[in-house]
Protein backbone atom coordinates (compact mmCIF):
# COMPACT_ATOMS: atom_id res chain seq x y z
CA UNK A 1 0.00 0.00 0.00
CA UNK A 2 1.08 3.40 -1.18
CA UNK A 3 1.63 5.79 1.55
CA UNK A 4 1.69 9.70 1.78
CA UNK A 5 1.18 11.80 4.70
CA UNK A 6 -1.29 14.62 3.49
CA UNK A 7 -0.36 18.31 5.24
CA UNK A 8 -3.22 20.26 5.09
CA UNK A 9 -2.27 23.97 6.08
CA UNK A 10 -3.82 27.30 6.67
CA UNK A 11 -7.18 27.98 9.03
CA UNK A 12 -10.00 27.46 6.70
CA UNK A 13 -8.36 24.19 5.21
CA UNK A 14 -7.87 23.01 8.51
CA UNK A 15 -11.33 23.62 9.77
CA UNK A 16 -13.06 22.18 6.64
CA UNK A 17 -10.92 19.00 6.80
CA UNK A 18 -12.10 18.51 10.57
CA UNK A 19 -16.28 19.13 9.33
CA UNK A 20 -15.51 16.95 6.45
CA UNK A 21 -14.72 13.92 9.09
CA UNK A 22 -10.91 13.47 7.92
CA UNK A 23 -8.78 11.72 10.55
CA UNK A 24 -6.20 14.49 11.52
CA UNK A 25 -3.53 12.74 13.61
CA UNK A 26 -1.61 15.60 14.48
CA UNK A 27 -1.93 20.03 14.32
CA UNK A 28 1.01 21.84 14.33
CA UNK A 29 -0.49 25.28 15.57
CA UNK A 30 1.94 28.43 15.96
CA UNK A 31 2.90 29.03 19.80
CA UNK A 32 0.64 31.94 21.50
CA UNK A 33 -1.71 32.60 18.37
CA UNK A 34 -5.25 32.53 20.24
CA UNK A 35 -7.24 34.52 17.90
CA UNK A 36 -11.49 33.06 16.47
CA UNK A 37 -10.67 30.74 14.11
CA UNK A 38 -7.45 29.09 16.15
CA UNK A 39 -9.61 28.57 18.74
CA UNK A 40 -12.29 26.60 16.43
CA UNK A 41 -9.97 24.26 15.33
CA UNK A 42 -8.65 23.45 18.96
CA UNK A 43 -12.00 22.95 19.94
CA UNK A 44 -12.68 20.34 17.01
CA UNK A 45 -8.62 19.28 17.67
CA UNK A 46 -10.36 18.07 21.35
CA UNK A 47 -13.53 16.93 20.35
CA UNK A 48 -11.62 14.39 17.45
CA UNK A 49 -8.42 13.57 19.30
CA UNK A 50 -6.15 15.20 17.27
CA UNK A 51 -2.62 15.17 19.06
CA UNK A 52 -1.52 19.29 19.28
CA UNK A 53 1.98 20.26 18.72
CA UNK A 54 2.36 23.91 19.51
CA UNK A 55 5.59 25.10 17.68
CA UNK A 56 7.23 28.15 16.84
CA UNK A 57 6.97 30.32 13.34
CA UNK A 58 10.60 28.88 12.20
CA UNK A 59 9.54 25.00 12.09
CA UNK A 60 6.12 26.32 11.29
CA UNK A 61 7.77 27.74 8.17
CA UNK A 62 10.07 24.71 7.73
CA UNK A 63 7.01 21.90 7.21
CA UNK A 64 5.40 24.02 5.41
CA UNK A 65 5.09 23.07 1.27
CA UNK A 66 2.57 25.93 0.21
CA UNK A 67 4.66 28.34 2.38
CA UNK A 68 1.26 29.47 3.52
CA UNK A 69 0.26 28.03 6.65
CA UNK A 70 -1.26 31.02 8.67
CA UNK A 71 0.25 29.65 11.41
CA UNK A 72 -1.50 25.98 11.83
CA UNK A 73 -0.67 23.10 9.95
CA UNK A 74 -2.70 19.30 10.02
CA UNK A 75 -1.40 15.69 9.57
CA UNK A 76 -3.70 13.52 7.90
CA UNK A 77 -2.81 9.64 8.22
CA UNK A 78 -3.72 8.15 4.66
CA UNK A 79 -4.15 5.04 6.08
CA UNK A 80 -7.77 3.96 6.89
CA UNK A 81 -8.85 2.71 10.26
CA UNK A 82 -11.30 -0.50 10.54
CA UNK A 83 -14.22 -0.60 12.58
CA UNK A 84 -14.05 -2.81 15.46
CA UNK A 85 -16.76 -4.95 13.87
CA UNK A 86 -14.32 -5.45 11.00
CA UNK A 87 -11.90 -6.76 13.28
CA UNK A 88 -14.49 -9.60 15.25
CA UNK A 89 -15.68 -10.08 11.32
CA UNK A 90 -11.90 -11.54 10.42
CA UNK A 91 -11.58 -13.45 13.77
CA UNK A 92 -15.16 -15.39 12.58
CA UNK A 93 -14.40 -15.68 8.99
CA UNK A 94 -11.07 -17.49 10.35
CA UNK A 95 -13.41 -19.43 12.54
CA UNK A 96 -10.80 -18.72 15.28
CA UNK A 97 -11.35 -17.08 19.17
CA UNK A 98 -11.30 -13.73 18.54
CA UNK A 99 -7.31 -12.09 19.70
CA UNK A 100 -7.37 -8.35 19.88
CA UNK A 101 -4.15 -5.85 21.14
CA UNK A 102 -5.61 -2.88 22.75
CA UNK A 103 -3.13 0.11 22.88
CA UNK A 104 -3.93 2.43 26.24
CA UNK A 105 -2.21 5.29 24.93
CA UNK A 106 1.22 4.13 22.90
CA UNK A 107 2.94 7.41 22.17
CA UNK A 108 6.22 6.32 19.71
CA UNK A 109 5.20 4.92 16.82
CA UNK A 110 8.23 3.00 15.96
CA UNK A 111 6.23 1.70 19.43
CA UNK A 112 3.29 1.56 17.50
CA UNK A 113 4.53 0.25 14.05
CA UNK A 114 6.02 -2.87 15.79
CA UNK A 115 3.43 -3.75 18.07
CA UNK A 116 0.81 -3.91 14.86
CA UNK A 117 3.77 -6.22 13.50
CA UNK A 118 4.20 -8.45 16.53
CA UNK A 119 0.17 -8.48 16.23
CA UNK A 120 0.26 -10.11 12.49
CA UNK A 121 2.80 -12.88 13.36
CA UNK A 122 1.01 -13.82 16.52
CA UNK A 123 -2.03 -14.84 14.90
CA UNK A 124 -4.17 -11.69 16.44
CA UNK A 125 -7.22 -10.19 13.97
CA UNK A 126 -6.86 -6.67 14.52
CA UNK A 127 -4.98 -3.89 16.94
CA UNK A 128 -7.57 -0.88 18.84
CA UNK A 129 -6.15 2.32 19.50
CA UNK A 130 -7.77 5.17 21.53
CA UNK A 131 -8.11 8.61 19.63
CA UNK A 132 -6.41 10.69 22.67
CA UNK A 133 -3.54 10.34 23.83
CA UNK A 134 -2.36 8.22 21.37
CA UNK A 135 -0.20 8.10 17.94
CA UNK A 136 -2.27 7.60 14.76
CA UNK A 137 -1.41 5.92 11.95
CA UNK A 138 1.49 7.50 10.62
CA UNK A 139 3.91 6.91 7.73
CA UNK A 140 6.81 6.06 10.48
CA UNK A 141 4.40 3.39 12.25
CA UNK A 142 3.97 1.63 8.67
CA UNK A 143 7.07 1.43 7.99
CA UNK A 144 8.13 0.05 11.23
CA UNK A 145 5.17 -2.44 10.95
CA UNK A 146 7.17 -3.97 7.86
CA UNK A 147 3.97 -4.43 5.76
CA UNK A 148 1.81 -5.54 8.49
CA UNK A 149 -0.36 -2.54 8.93
CA UNK A 150 -1.49 -3.73 5.15
CA UNK A 151 -2.95 -6.93 6.69
CA UNK A 152 -4.15 -6.35 10.39
CA UNK A 153 -6.83 -3.93 10.73
CA UNK A 154 -6.32 -0.81 13.48
CA UNK A 155 -9.41 0.69 14.82
CA UNK A 156 -9.64 3.84 16.86
CA UNK A 157 -11.98 4.25 19.26
CA UNK A 158 -12.77 7.41 22.04
CA UNK A 159 -13.05 4.95 24.80
CA UNK A 160 -11.22 2.16 25.50
CA UNK A 161 -12.67 1.22 28.67
CA UNK A 162 -16.45 1.60 26.77
CA UNK A 163 -14.99 -0.80 23.97
CA UNK A 164 -13.86 -2.95 26.22
CA UNK A 165 -17.45 -3.81 27.94
CA UNK A 166 -18.90 -3.76 24.24
CA UNK A 167 -16.30 -6.30 23.38
CA UNK A 168 -17.40 -8.08 26.67
CA UNK A 169 -20.63 -8.75 25.31
CA UNK A 170 -18.74 -10.52 22.39
CA UNK A 171 -17.19 -12.81 24.99
CA UNK A 172 -13.97 -11.86 25.33
CA UNK A 173 -11.81 -11.67 28.35
CA UNK A 174 -9.21 -8.95 29.17
CA UNK A 175 -5.46 -9.06 30.41
CA UNK A 176 -3.76 -6.49 31.07
CA UNK A 177 0.20 -5.96 31.43
CA UNK A 178 1.06 -4.51 34.64
CA UNK A 179 4.19 -5.85 37.48
CA UNK A 180 2.12 -6.11 40.46
CA UNK A 181 -0.12 -8.69 38.55
CA UNK A 182 -0.08 -12.55 38.31
CA UNK A 183 2.80 -14.17 36.89
CA UNK A 184 1.69 -14.51 33.19
CA UNK A 185 2.78 -18.17 32.77
CA UNK A 186 0.15 -18.93 35.73
CA UNK A 187 -2.90 -17.27 33.72
CA UNK A 188 -5.23 -19.29 31.64
CA UNK A 189 -5.32 -17.00 28.25
CA UNK A 190 -6.62 -19.32 25.87
CA UNK A 191 -10.32 -18.52 24.31
CA UNK A 192 -11.20 -15.21 22.78
CA UNK A 193 -9.08 -12.64 24.08
CA UNK A 194 -8.25 -8.73 24.39
CA UNK A 195 -4.54 -8.08 25.34
CA UNK A 196 -4.16 -4.29 27.02
CA UNK A 197 -0.98 -3.17 26.34
CA UNK A 198 -0.24 0.52 28.74
CA UNK A 199 1.43 3.76 27.74
CA UNK A 200 4.95 3.90 27.66
CA UNK A 201 6.27 5.73 30.78
CA UNK A 202 2.67 5.44 33.00
CA UNK A 203 0.96 1.49 31.88
CA UNK A 204 -2.37 0.84 31.63
CA UNK A 205 -4.37 3.57 32.84
CA UNK A 206 -6.28 3.15 36.76
CA UNK A 207 -10.17 3.44 34.58
CA UNK A 208 -9.07 0.80 31.85
CA UNK A 209 -7.33 -1.61 33.74
CA UNK A 210 -10.47 -1.65 36.23
CA UNK A 211 -12.34 -2.90 33.18
CA UNK A 212 -9.76 -5.92 32.64
CA UNK A 213 -10.42 -9.51 33.67
CA UNK A 214 -7.01 -10.26 34.49
CA UNK A 215 -3.34 -8.60 35.48
CA UNK A 216 -0.67 -10.40 33.92
CA UNK A 217 3.02 -9.64 35.31
CA UNK A 218 6.17 -10.44 33.10
CA UNK A 219 8.78 -12.13 35.20
CA UNK A 220 11.64 -9.28 35.75
CA UNK A 221 15.00 -10.39 36.91
CA UNK A 222 16.85 -7.31 36.65
CA UNK A 223 17.44 -4.16 38.49
CA UNK A 224 15.45 -1.78 36.19
CA UNK A 225 11.47 -1.51 35.94
CA UNK A 226 10.24 -2.42 32.57
CA UNK A 227 10.55 -3.30 29.28
CA UNK A 228 10.30 -1.54 26.29
CA UNK A 229 6.68 -1.40 25.15
CA UNK A 230 7.08 -3.37 22.31
CA UNK A 231 9.11 -6.10 23.57
CA UNK A 232 6.73 -6.46 26.19
CA UNK A 233 3.17 -6.67 24.16
CA UNK A 234 5.79 -9.31 22.22
CA UNK A 235 6.14 -11.61 25.25
CA UNK A 236 2.83 -11.58 26.52
CA UNK A 237 1.23 -11.86 23.02
CA UNK A 238 3.53 -14.73 22.99
CA UNK A 239 2.71 -16.66 25.70
CA UNK A 240 -1.21 -16.36 24.60
CA UNK A 241 0.18 -17.73 21.26
CA UNK A 242 2.39 -20.85 23.40
CA UNK A 243 -1.46 -21.61 25.51
CA UNK A 244 -3.50 -21.57 22.27
CA UNK A 245 -0.94 -23.74 20.74
CA UNK A 246 -0.74 -26.05 23.69
CA UNK B 1 25.82 7.11 35.08
CA UNK B 2 26.39 10.18 32.86
CA UNK B 3 26.56 10.01 29.32
CA UNK B 4 28.18 12.20 27.01
CA UNK B 5 28.97 11.36 23.41
CA UNK B 6 32.72 12.15 22.67
CA UNK B 7 33.38 14.07 19.03
CA UNK B 8 36.80 14.19 17.75
CA UNK B 9 37.71 16.18 14.93
CA UNK B 10 40.21 16.70 12.50
CA UNK B 11 42.23 14.40 11.08
CA UNK B 12 45.55 13.96 13.42
CA UNK B 13 43.35 14.39 16.17
CA UNK B 14 41.16 11.36 15.01
CA UNK B 15 44.10 9.44 13.91
CA UNK B 16 45.92 9.91 17.39
CA UNK B 17 42.27 8.19 18.79
CA UNK B 18 42.92 5.41 17.47
CA UNK B 19 46.38 4.73 18.06
CA UNK B 20 45.55 5.31 21.71
CA UNK B 21 42.95 2.65 21.80
CA UNK B 22 40.10 4.96 22.04
CA UNK B 23 36.68 2.87 20.91
CA UNK B 24 35.43 4.84 18.00
CA UNK B 25 32.00 4.02 16.91
CA UNK B 26 31.82 6.07 13.97
CA UNK B 27 33.08 7.95 11.54
CA UNK B 28 31.46 11.29 9.40
CA UNK B 29 34.24 11.68 6.35
CA UNK B 30 33.49 14.05 3.82
CA UNK B 31 32.87 12.12 0.67
CA UNK B 32 35.31 11.87 -2.15
CA UNK B 33 38.05 12.71 0.14
CA UNK B 34 41.07 10.15 -0.41
CA UNK B 35 44.11 11.67 0.73
CA UNK B 36 46.99 10.30 2.71
CA UNK B 37 45.92 10.77 6.40
CA UNK B 38 42.48 10.04 5.20
CA UNK B 39 43.37 6.59 3.95
CA UNK B 40 45.52 6.17 7.37
CA UNK B 41 41.92 6.82 9.06
CA UNK B 42 39.51 4.43 7.23
CA UNK B 43 42.35 1.51 6.92
CA UNK B 44 42.27 2.38 11.10
CA UNK B 45 38.55 1.87 10.83
CA UNK B 46 38.84 -1.24 9.27
CA UNK B 47 41.27 -2.42 11.42
CA UNK B 48 38.62 -1.75 14.63
CA UNK B 49 35.61 -1.73 13.41
CA UNK B 50 34.36 1.28 13.69
CA UNK B 51 31.21 2.77 11.39
CA UNK B 52 32.29 4.86 8.43
CA UNK B 53 29.59 6.90 6.99
CA UNK B 54 30.01 9.48 3.89
CA UNK B 55 28.92 12.38 4.13
CA UNK B 56 28.59 15.74 2.76
CA UNK B 57 30.01 19.13 3.45
CA UNK B 58 26.90 20.62 4.88
CA UNK B 59 26.28 17.39 7.01
CA UNK B 60 29.76 17.76 8.59
CA UNK B 61 29.58 21.50 9.04
CA UNK B 62 26.44 20.97 10.41
CA UNK B 63 27.68 17.73 13.04
CA UNK B 64 31.12 20.05 13.66
CA UNK B 65 31.32 21.89 17.12
CA UNK B 66 35.01 22.91 16.38
CA UNK B 67 34.06 24.37 13.27
CA UNK B 68 37.91 23.32 12.17
CA UNK B 69 36.58 19.20 11.31
CA UNK B 70 38.83 18.86 8.50
CA UNK B 71 36.72 16.36 6.52
CA UNK B 72 36.53 13.83 9.18
CA UNK B 73 34.59 13.77 12.51
CA UNK B 74 34.94 10.54 15.16
CA UNK B 75 31.86 9.67 17.12
CA UNK B 76 33.39 7.55 20.83
CA UNK B 77 31.85 5.68 23.12
CA UNK B 78 31.80 7.10 26.27
CA UNK B 79 30.49 4.16 27.93
CA UNK B 80 33.25 1.16 28.58
CA UNK B 81 32.62 -2.51 26.86
CA UNK B 82 33.58 -5.18 29.29
CA UNK B 83 35.49 -8.44 28.73
CA UNK B 84 33.87 -11.42 28.31
CA UNK B 85 35.29 -13.05 31.09
CA UNK B 86 33.39 -10.56 33.32
CA UNK B 87 29.78 -11.53 32.01
CA UNK B 88 31.13 -14.74 33.14
CA UNK B 89 31.90 -13.80 36.37
CA UNK B 90 28.75 -11.90 36.45
CA UNK B 91 26.83 -15.40 36.55
CA UNK B 92 29.36 -16.92 38.79
CA UNK B 93 28.98 -14.49 41.30
CA UNK B 94 25.46 -15.08 41.64
CA UNK B 95 25.89 -18.99 41.28
CA UNK B 96 23.73 -19.74 38.15
CA UNK B 97 23.86 -21.19 34.67
CA UNK B 98 25.39 -18.37 32.36
CA UNK B 99 22.81 -16.84 30.11
CA UNK B 100 23.92 -14.48 27.40
CA UNK B 101 22.86 -12.22 24.32
CA UNK B 102 24.91 -12.77 21.18
CA UNK B 103 23.69 -9.96 18.75
CA UNK B 104 25.03 -11.04 14.97
CA UNK B 105 25.39 -7.32 14.02
CA UNK B 106 22.53 -5.39 15.38
CA UNK B 107 22.63 -1.96 13.40
CA UNK B 108 19.69 -0.19 14.76
CA UNK B 109 20.22 1.34 18.46
CA UNK B 110 17.33 1.68 19.46
CA UNK B 111 16.91 -2.21 19.08
CA UNK B 112 20.07 -1.96 20.94
CA UNK B 113 19.05 -0.52 23.73
CA UNK B 114 15.94 -2.69 23.86
CA UNK B 115 17.68 -5.72 23.55
CA UNK B 116 20.23 -4.80 26.71
CA UNK B 117 17.18 -3.34 28.85
CA UNK B 118 15.04 -7.05 27.85
CA UNK B 119 18.69 -8.66 28.23
CA UNK B 120 18.97 -7.10 31.92
CA UNK B 121 15.13 -8.18 33.29
CA UNK B 122 15.33 -11.87 31.46
CA UNK B 123 18.32 -11.66 33.83
CA UNK B 124 20.57 -12.48 31.62
CA UNK B 125 24.39 -11.97 32.50
CA UNK B 126 25.37 -9.87 29.53
CA UNK B 127 25.47 -9.03 26.15
CA UNK B 128 28.45 -9.80 23.26
CA UNK B 129 28.34 -7.54 19.97
CA UNK B 130 30.73 -7.84 17.34
CA UNK B 131 33.10 -5.28 16.47
CA UNK B 132 32.16 -5.31 12.65
CA UNK B 133 29.19 -4.05 11.12
CA UNK B 134 27.04 -3.72 14.31
CA UNK B 135 25.96 -0.62 16.09
CA UNK B 136 28.11 0.66 19.32
CA UNK B 137 27.06 1.87 22.81
CA UNK B 138 25.94 5.34 21.82
CA UNK B 139 24.05 7.98 23.69
CA UNK B 140 20.89 6.39 21.54
CA UNK B 141 21.49 2.93 23.10
CA UNK B 142 22.21 4.34 26.58
CA UNK B 143 18.95 6.31 26.26
CA UNK B 144 16.76 3.00 25.00
CA UNK B 145 18.47 0.91 27.12
CA UNK B 146 16.17 2.98 29.91
CA UNK B 147 18.99 2.38 32.40
CA UNK B 148 20.39 -1.43 32.00
CA UNK B 149 23.35 -0.05 30.54
CA UNK B 150 24.39 0.72 33.94
CA UNK B 151 24.04 -3.13 35.20
CA UNK B 152 24.26 -5.04 32.36
CA UNK B 153 27.62 -5.49 30.89
CA UNK B 154 28.19 -5.28 27.15
CA UNK B 155 31.35 -7.34 25.52
CA UNK B 156 32.33 -6.27 22.10
CA UNK B 157 34.51 -9.11 20.04
CA UNK B 158 36.44 -9.33 17.32
CA UNK B 159 34.23 -12.40 15.69
CA UNK B 160 31.54 -13.90 17.36
CA UNK B 161 32.13 -17.46 15.44
CA UNK B 162 35.43 -17.53 17.79
CA UNK B 163 33.76 -16.23 20.95
CA UNK B 164 30.95 -19.28 20.98
CA UNK B 165 33.58 -21.85 20.07
CA UNK B 166 35.41 -20.05 23.48
CA UNK B 167 32.54 -20.24 25.49
CA UNK B 168 31.59 -23.45 24.33
CA UNK B 169 34.74 -24.47 26.62
CA UNK B 170 32.85 -22.62 29.14
CA UNK B 171 29.72 -24.96 29.35
CA UNK B 172 27.70 -22.73 27.30
CA UNK B 173 24.67 -24.03 24.71
CA UNK B 174 23.98 -22.04 21.93
CA UNK B 175 20.62 -21.34 20.24
CA UNK B 176 19.91 -18.82 17.51
CA UNK B 177 16.89 -17.52 16.05
CA UNK B 178 15.32 -18.72 12.80
CA UNK B 179 12.57 -19.28 10.78
CA UNK B 180 13.12 -22.32 9.58
CA UNK B 181 14.50 -23.97 12.99
CA UNK B 182 12.42 -26.29 15.33
CA UNK B 183 9.62 -24.44 17.25
CA UNK B 184 11.07 -23.02 20.55
CA UNK B 185 8.62 -24.93 22.90
CA UNK B 186 9.80 -27.92 21.78
CA UNK B 187 13.54 -26.99 22.54
CA UNK B 188 15.29 -27.75 26.08
CA UNK B 189 17.13 -24.14 26.66
CA UNK B 190 17.71 -24.53 29.89
CA UNK B 191 20.98 -24.88 31.84
CA UNK B 192 24.39 -22.28 30.67
CA UNK B 193 23.23 -20.80 27.19
CA UNK B 194 24.12 -17.86 24.48
CA UNK B 195 21.08 -16.53 22.72
CA UNK B 196 22.00 -15.70 19.38
CA UNK B 197 20.20 -13.02 17.51
CA UNK B 198 20.38 -11.94 13.43
CA UNK B 199 20.87 -8.87 11.67
CA UNK B 200 17.49 -6.90 11.74
CA UNK B 201 18.00 -7.56 7.74
CA UNK B 202 19.40 -10.58 7.26
CA UNK B 203 19.08 -12.51 10.26
CA UNK B 204 22.09 -14.60 11.96
CA UNK B 205 24.99 -15.17 9.26
CA UNK B 206 25.76 -18.27 8.06
CA UNK B 207 28.68 -18.69 9.93
CA UNK B 208 27.94 -17.83 12.94
CA UNK B 209 24.30 -20.38 12.82
CA UNK B 210 26.95 -23.30 11.50
CA UNK B 211 28.29 -22.85 15.06
CA UNK B 212 25.43 -22.78 16.86
CA UNK B 213 23.71 -25.71 18.55
CA UNK B 214 19.86 -25.39 18.33
CA UNK B 215 18.43 -23.33 16.09
CA UNK B 216 14.65 -21.99 17.39
CA UNK B 217 11.82 -20.31 15.36
CA UNK B 218 9.00 -18.30 16.45
CA UNK B 219 6.11 -19.73 15.62
CA UNK B 220 4.28 -17.60 12.93
CA UNK B 221 1.00 -17.21 12.09
CA UNK B 222 0.80 -13.74 9.97
CA UNK B 223 1.27 -12.29 6.27
CA UNK B 224 4.71 -10.77 6.87
CA UNK B 225 8.19 -11.95 7.68
CA UNK B 226 9.36 -11.56 10.58
CA UNK B 227 9.20 -10.00 14.35
CA UNK B 228 11.20 -6.31 14.91
CA UNK B 229 14.92 -7.67 16.40
CA UNK B 230 14.23 -6.28 19.78
CA UNK B 231 10.66 -8.15 20.03
CA UNK B 232 12.31 -11.33 18.91
CA UNK B 233 14.99 -11.53 21.29
CA UNK B 234 12.67 -11.05 23.88
CA UNK B 235 9.92 -13.52 22.91
CA UNK B 236 12.90 -15.94 22.82
CA UNK B 237 14.49 -14.58 25.92
CA UNK B 238 11.04 -15.27 27.77
CA UNK B 239 10.92 -18.94 26.22
CA UNK B 240 14.30 -19.70 27.95
CA UNK B 241 13.20 -17.37 31.53
CA UNK B 242 9.90 -19.52 31.53
CA UNK B 243 11.50 -23.18 30.71
CA UNK B 244 14.63 -21.96 33.52
CA UNK B 245 10.97 -21.07 36.31
CA UNK B 246 9.73 -24.57 35.46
Amino acid sequence: MAYEETYIEGRNAVIEAFRSGKTIDKLYILDGCQDGPMATIRREAKKNGSMIKFVGKERLDQLSRTGKHQGVIAVCAAYTYAELEDILEVAKAKQEDPFLFLLDGIEDPHNLGAIIRTANLAGAHGVVIPKNRAVGLTATVARTSAGALNYTPVAKVTNLGQTIEELKKEGLWFVCADMNGTGMYDLNLKGPIGLVIGNEGEGVSRLVKEKCDMTASIPMKGDIDSLNASVAAGVLAYEIVRQRMS
